[in-house]
């Protein structure tokens, strides 16, 4: 589809990008990326990003260059397209309860196995346990498979304790499935905007999984490895000591709503790397208009903020946002957006486009393409 | 893309649908496609619906050999689209300041009238009037120029009255513009939920309307046409005497949005055409969870609807909905889900599947593309 792909032409600079456009600041982002590195390094965490968020082989590759040991999806058609795109240890971090979905787990779990890979899985039911294990069998490997807990967000997983000691069985005795560990994630905590409200959710996740290894290690089942967390509070899991694998995957661009988080300060610090630029197209005495409306801008997690101005998205139809401030801007200029959330901002574009040398002056070094927009099933 | 492509097979049943996916009720989308031109027929109106909803060469298609006049479009990309799609008469009901995007719509507005067609275009300043001019002057020919007013939504638009005589006489006065008319459209209005209220926007808009021409006829100029309405008053305009043309276009599909309104007794009804297959992947003692979420289905308007279940979509996080009711859904049992926004929702998929025989036991009769996603530019 040429008609969505940004006019951007590599080598040339930031003003000649077509509106609107999604825009990575190479710099900024490639500053993230090490951070968060180092962070994992310090703290002898394994880090697994969510390639749910950039959905890029590209970027998977340098994350993965970087030391990540592998990515985390959340669909298995993203699994398809980043086992396409050369990457060998992929984590499916939800539930599958399909059993075309699961033949299709079971077909990139054999690829990447035949290279020296992996694809690992997530349950949280009997019925995924069996289904999962009779995939499997079709293609005669074994998988690692992670028994999601609900540790707080209320949505998938069972309660900690006895009902995931009852999964880790079953996984344990059926064909071809081999007992990864525990797959535990807050959302909902990941936006608590005070550090000390994210401390104690936290510190009930980790006490939730403390005492889900207890149950397991009294039935002589150990969980290898726990596996969560996201960009609000990594930190918090890395400092637990019951997680050895972090799946953070926002930190990479970060957006406006996780940038109303109170930072700790043993969390590093990430910078805006990922920007919408419009332009204005209409103004009148009290507001202006740019190009770029929630087709360009996901507003679940609220409205994208104006980067570098002192001037405010109110609203935001389809094809335009509503601008106000104490100077308006000109007919015609270019403004930048910050998201409000990066993951779905990023799935409305087939590519974004990568800028060197920053949004003022800077140049289009490469197009990243989103390898897995869309790629819903 | 192919992992965006719902699988689904012409000729097989909905039940062999893979989730989530986007799906048409061919029935109750014909049967929206028909009142529709009868009611335009009726009361003598044109009908030009926005292509901006569906973004599908096909349906647009359908929509003109149901007697619609041309379509309109929201985004230059979506008039080259578009035009590539054998679309002759298009109207870009949107202000386009860009001078590369201006060379493109006149290169469609050329290649439009070379086959007997012809684009148009919105304005609402004086910079985008002589920019149009320019662009229209490389391929030396006419276009036909409406000024936008602003008639209560606060978005583009110049003020009724002496602010619109000026700029039509600006486009009376500038080579290759020729002055059609006025786009007039209160995109707030459509929402309101009560018919009185709408009643006394829409009152408002047509006052503004005829203020407006009454200004330009003094002046000696007059507005061929006037433009506008959607789906949530175009009956009210309709009967104004004053708006020519139409430009409803949500009404083929509805949405759970739309649904809210109280409809008036002179508005035909429509039905929802447009839904969300989706899989419930996880179930808890309170709460299912489905495979559908704001990737699969904007929700700027509000949260999806279960579709004939007392089933209640309660929260929706990127690649899932949480739902809850008396009676929870089975696990891996599909339900289907009506968006809370078509447009945004539409623009999310690659692909449509059309199904012919309703949602229960129908077949699939074919696949609609998506032709204009992601045409932001």
């Amino acid at each position: 589809m040429m008609a969505s792909v940004p006019s951007a032409r590599v080598g040339a600079g930031v003003e000649t990008i077509d509106t609107p456009a999604l825009v990575i600041d190479l710099d900024a982002m490639e500053r993230n990326l090490r951070r968060m590195a180092e962070f994992a390094r310090a703290h002898r965490v394994a880090l697994r990003p969510h390639a749910k968020m950039h959905k890029s082989v590209d970027l998977a590759r340098r994350q993965l260059a970087a030391g990540a040991v592998g990515v985390c999806v959340q669909k298995t058609a993203e699994a398809e397209v980043m086992a396409d795109g050369g990457i060998d240890d992929i984590f499916l971090s939800n539930q599958v309860v399909s059993v075309s979905k699961l033949a299709r787990v079971a077909t990139v779990a054999h690829r990447l196995a035949r290279r020296g890979g992996r694809l690992s899985i997530a349950v949280d039911s009997p019925l995924g346990i069996e289904l999962l294990s009779g995939a499997m069998a079709a293609v005669d490997i074994d998988i690692d498979v992670f028994v999601e807990i609900d540790v707080g967000q209320g949505r998938c997983g069972v309660a900690p304790g006895e009902p995931a000691l009852a999964l880790a069985r079953r996984i344990a005795a059926a064909p071809k499935l081999r007992f990864g560990g525990l797959q535990a994630y807050h959302g909902g905590a990941q936006h608590v905007r005070a550090v000390q409200d994210r401390r104690e959710r936290i510190a009930r996740v980790v006490a939730a999984v403390g005492r889900t290894q207890a149950v397991l290690a009294a039935a002589g089942l150990r969980a290898p490895l726990v596996t969560g967390a996201g960009t609000g509070t990594f930190a918090l899991e890395a400092a637990s000591g019951v997680f050895g694998e972090l799946q953070a995957g926002s930190y990479l661009f970060m957006d406006a709503d996780y940038a109303l988080n109170e930072r700790a300060s043993d969390q590093p610090e990430f910078e805006h790397a990922l920007f919408v630029k419009t332009q204005v197209v209409s103004v009148a005495d009290d507001h202006a208009v740019c190009d770029a409306g929630h087709k360009a801008h996901a507003v679940d997690s609220g409205l994208p903020r104006v980067w570098q101005r002192e001037i405010e998205v109110v609203a935001c139809s389809d094809e335009a946002a509503t601008l106000r401030g104490a100077t308006l801007p000109q007919l015609g200029e270019a403004l930048w957006l910050i998201p409000g959330h990066c993951d779905p901002t990023v799935n409305l574009h087939d590519a974004m486009v990568g800028v060197r040398g920053g949004l003022a002056g800077g140049v289009v070094e490469r197009i990243v393409n989103v390898d897995a927009r869309g790629a819903l099933s």
